[in-house]
């Protein structure tokens, strides 16, 4: 089955239509509103999920809460709710700021649900064309059909379009430039091992999930021949944050000299952070960690260090392959 | 509380007394029993684990076979229901040859519950014996107050003692030479998080739990000052097989200069191995991976990449500890 006959979100008809994510991959249950609270709910339950994702569904519900005809009162309320349900997603900040900023330069008699439609339309559709460009670019880092290893989730799951790294792979995929995925389970909260393999299989792509601590054999081995994540922020040296586990790939791909790539938008680069010291590190709870298993251990509260991403240091990124095109080390994004 | 004042196993009154380290460690749950049929489902359903502790527990459940008179049938059919609970823990039918050995070197009128009990007590006292010995020859590896990094559980659920790796780490913290330990939550089956947890926990040792790919950033900031794991199979060269996630902590070591020692007992040096391609590893089936997820989930029966170790190649080995003393690279056992 080819990606682009499912979706992760789409309006449709007047209504937001989107995966609920907490299912998968057992089962596919895509739910259909009009109601932005509803839309406010499903990213706090994290039903919908990835940074460019949460952004554009936010875009949606703040054109939805004037469906019913413009007000500013309704419209800030709405903008307020959706603002809160994620404190550290910028791409959400960013999204709610353009439409706002968009539905206050329009003249009052065209600040409608029609126009702010448009306007998270265009959000999106520039999201995907943004992937489409990252994984075109991308297609140039495979010499022959290759096996390639992954981190967390990057697709159509997190984005607006094919993905980022997911994107690379799934397009190097259909240009017959893949031969095998291996795609790292992503501890604590298994993206990988619940997202990304839904991904590959619905895609049609071979693939085995792995532990996070199996990357180091496969990579000794030689049987991967590159390494694609995505990243969170990237500073203006090229150091770039991405979920738990990235750098320790890094360090593997380092020592036994397999490339070593990193698939974002260039609105991932942060000027203002000159390097690795500059990204802050959220620690998460350690609830994360033993969430699944039987409640009574979870009073056993002991302590943990759970950071959700970590820094890879540039010198071990062989490439950073943005829509602008791909960045080689020393890296300098001007 | 002192490790001394808690046990995995023990005989006591004509009974086995063992934990129930399936419902660890939200639960602690001894189970009493004389019929060695339980003893052999305890050792299937992984109540008991660890290869060292499942040689004992077998030991006396072949002891408790004969408690109602000897028979030569009884003896053998017992033996055989122990021997087929784990295929692969060769310390298993090593205590089982041992006291099969030891039960017909007998004259026939010695060959007794009595009797028996006591070869299995020897081999119980005699791990018990060895993992002391592991752990005061450790304890020069730590200069000063130290913080250590642990993979799986070496521990008193494990053996018939205070431990290898984890064993050095108890003594160490008790001669004030530890300040902190990391625990991996070592995937897919969580020995760090529910095992190890427990033993630091009981020890009075602080403690953090991490997922296993949060060991790069730490080794790397210079919050570890070594690393120390068990093994479940060493060759000749010293090349190490231990549960998966190890070598890629010896890589980090490396690339980082943190020390990394392995402590296992010198039988667990295997003459006939010379090196890394004379170890096989087992792999496991993906259920491991997904087992916790809800049960829908596992019908999507995708591939995984699951081995159940890895090995660590020697020049990645700062020092083996075993009773004998600590050896050096290049390894030389004899």
């Amino acid at each position: 089955m080819r990606s682009d006959s499912w979706f992760s979100i789409k309006f449709h008809d007047g209504r937001l239509l989107f995966l609920d994510q907490t299912k998968l991959p057992s089962s596919e249950e895509y739910i259909h509103t009009d109601n932005p609270e509803r839309v406010a709910e499903a990213i706090k339950r994290l039903e919908i999920r990835g940074a460019p994702l949460i952004g554009i569904a936010a875009a949606y519900a703040l054109a939805l809460s004037v469906k019913g005809g413009f007000s500013e009162q309704v419209f800030h309320s709405a903008f307020q709710l959706l603002a809160s349900t994620r404190p550290t997603a910028v791409n959400l900040f960013n999204c709610l700021q353009r439409m706002k900023k968009f539905c206050f330069d329009l003249p009052v008699q065209e600040r409608n649900f029609h126009n702010l439609l448009l306007e998270a339309e265009r959000i999106h559709s520039e999201d995907e064309m943004m992937c489409e460009q990252i994984a075109n670019n991308g297609l140039e880092i495979f010499k022959g059909r290759s096996t390639v290893l992954t981190h967390c989730n990057t697709g159509r799951l997190a984005t607006g379009g094919i993905g980022t790294a997911f994107g690379v792979i799934q397009r190097g995929f259909e240009s017959e430039l893949i031969q095998h995925v291996y795609a790292d389970e992503t501890r604590p909260l298994f993206q990988g091992l619940r997202l990304t393999s839904y991904e590959l299989s619905k895609n049609g792509i071979p693939f085995s999930i792995i532990p996070d601590s199996a990357a180091g054999v496969l990579i000794r081995d030689g049987k991967i021949d590159l390494v694609i994540t995505g990243a969170d922020r990237i500073a203006s040296n090229g150091d770039s944050a991405n979920k738990l586990g990235t750098f320790t790939l890094s360090v593997l791909c380092k020592e036994y000299k397999v490339p070593f790539y990193i698939a974002a938008p260039s609105t991932t680069i942060d000027p203002v952070a000159s390097g690795f010291s500059d990204i802050p590190v959220e620690e998460r709870s350690p609830m994360e960690l033993v969430q699944y298993l039987s409640s009574g251990y979870t009073s056993l509260n002991f302590n943990s260090f759970n950071p959700s991403f970590d820094i890879t240091p540039s010198e071990n990124i062989t490439g950073i392959i943005t829509e602008k095109g791909i960045f080689k080390f020393p890296y300098s994004f001007r």
